[in-house]
């Protein structure tokens, strides 16, 4: 049994104040990971103000770690003491059903969350089923890398699931904490990239993570002047968009594909016919596609631009989240 | 120069009557129909009555054409007269775009329509690019086989679009027109085909047909009763649906594709995000997949049921056609 010295939320909208409690002895499937540093992700801020009607208070948010094995149950194979490991939005997915099975274990009807399901990594500690610990080559600064394992993947999935080819013309909606790492993987996936923004204010920073064109939204005929342009939108924004005039930019077989849990798309369906275009969306990714961000991020010295702090200071960290710049707030330890 | 006798309608809503035009020298692309027979699509109504606001009056409609080539152009090598091809919505298009050149002739943006662009097949004779008269091999019959090439096409191209599995699970909502023909091509594709009509009155003709299983959509609970089953479902209405309820319905990476010209799509996007679900829709289909569709159908014995009707009497066959009965109506000559 170990004693996790974490920071926890006692109630909605409260701040994280030092917060101790016992994990159970280690499970044969299951890590313990010594923290290094964490992320701090939009949803754990949703998390902490029981935005989703499913908060448990003590909340331990916290689900973008990097850290260092410090146990591993007696089933487990991946990972050893001491290897760098990363662990972001899933902490446990079931191994037996038909997702998991098939590469989809982010899709798995009875995954677990790092900060639903358990106490997360705001901590000195957090622990894992071994499958969700994923490994970090030390090409990785580890203080900039837990965001890759969940704002990451979330941008890096849909490349992957479209198969997205290298000539294509992609549009990032939204600049922020995921559409920058979005930027990121496309120019170095060798995409012509188009960042979507409601002002000129992100331009400069667009341009500096790799944006080829910027499109300020606000501006008259903004959208109009890209019509029938690109293969892919990534739309990383979670509020209601001029559907129709994104619609309208797609190429023909284009996709619009949201990862921002905007309330609702409502589109005029016969230009979506005529173009054979479509609107698609996913959560996160899997475990094998994850492994294979982590790599091509390395390869390609990519990622996450951050804002670090200590993790006492948790709470100022929250406040800088909330301005949505474009980067990633982490804590270290 | 051929004098082609056809049936025309003077206004909107308009009965069909005689109606005889020359056509000018064929070009050297061109290639002249004996129209055998010409199946009736909704379309033809909705254009008669100039519900899109496009139509030039006289009218004549038709474009489910199977017919034998009378004439072709210096340049044609596809078809020689006295073959039997069917011709179908598009009539030409460019060649030269992208779209044409990677095998999405349905995707041309200057392509041209049998009856949006010129005379249409409820005639004597009618006339296209070599392009899109599409051989018909001996084993489909003449009086059977022209809806195959406007509302065959629309249902069979989202099957190879998505490179559908015999393996999966597939809704097609609506047996009419449409529908029928897509629970054929899903039996024989070796899918799992279930039927979704609103009521019970069209179970018996969609088991037929070859649906597994019926479910009539305004019983109570019923699209419950099928929620996370379904890798595709083909819409092939043209009215609002409970999206959210048909998106529900979806497996993990499901796919909800709409050939129907609904008005607007509209549905919540934290499930699409949550299964990886998306919403599709096409047009058609190109050439190439015309083909294969043509071959498929020989291979499988595939014709629509259709009823058939003198040209001669095409307004009766304008008023059967209101009934939106499961099969096709088709003019013999």
């Amino acid at each position: 049994m170990a004693t996790v010295k974490a920071y926890a939320a006692m109630k909605a909208e409260g701040e994280f104040q030092p917060f101790e409690y016992d994990l159970p002895t280690i499970g044969p499937e299951q890590v313990d990971i010594d923290v290094e540093s964490c992320g701090i992700c939009h949803s754990d801020l949703s998390m902490r103000d029981n935005e989703w009607q499913m908060t448990e208070y003590p909340f331990v948010g916290g689900h973008e770690v990097i850290g260092k094995v410090a146990a591993t149950g007696e089933l487990v194979t991946s990972v050893q003491v001491g290897d760098r490991v990363g662990l972001g939005w899933f902490s446990r997915s079931c191994m037996h059903c038909d997702q998991c099975l098939g590469g989809d274990q982010n899709l798995c009807l009875a995954a677990e969350g790092t900060v639903t399901h358990q106490m997360g990594g705001f901590a000195d500690k957090v622990r894992c089923h071994w499958a969700w610990a994923v490994p970090i080559p030390d090409g990785l600064p580890a203080e900039k890398s837990g965001p890759l394992l969940c704002g990451g993947i979330t941008v890096f999935n849909p490349i992957v699931q479209h198969g997205l080819s290298p000539t294509a013309r992609v549009g990032v909606v939204g600049i922020g904490g995921l559409g920058h790492m979005a930027v990121k993987f496309l120019r170095a996936w060798g995409c012509e990239v188009t960042a979507f923004s409601r002002s000129r204010a992100k331009e400069e920073s667009a341009r500096e993570l790799g944006a080829h064109e910027y499109v300020a939204t606000s501006e008259d005929g903004a959208l109009e002047s890209v019509a029938g342009k690109f293969d892919l939108i990534l739309n990383t924004t979670n509020v209601d968009l001029p559907w129709d005039a994104y619609v309208a930019a797609l190429a023909t077989k284009g996709v619009l594909h949201t990862v921002g849990a905007a309330p609702k798309v409502e589109a005029a369906i016969f230009p979506m016919i005529v173009g054979q275009k479509s609107l698609a969306s996913s959560p996160l990714g899997g475990i094998a596609t994850t492994r294979k961000m982590i790599e091509f991020c390395a390869r390609h010295d990519i990622t996450p631009n951050v804002e670090t702090f200590a993790m006492s200071d948790i709470n100022d960290a929250f406040e800088r989240l909330k301005q949505a710049p474009p980067l990633r707030v982490v804590l270290t330890r």
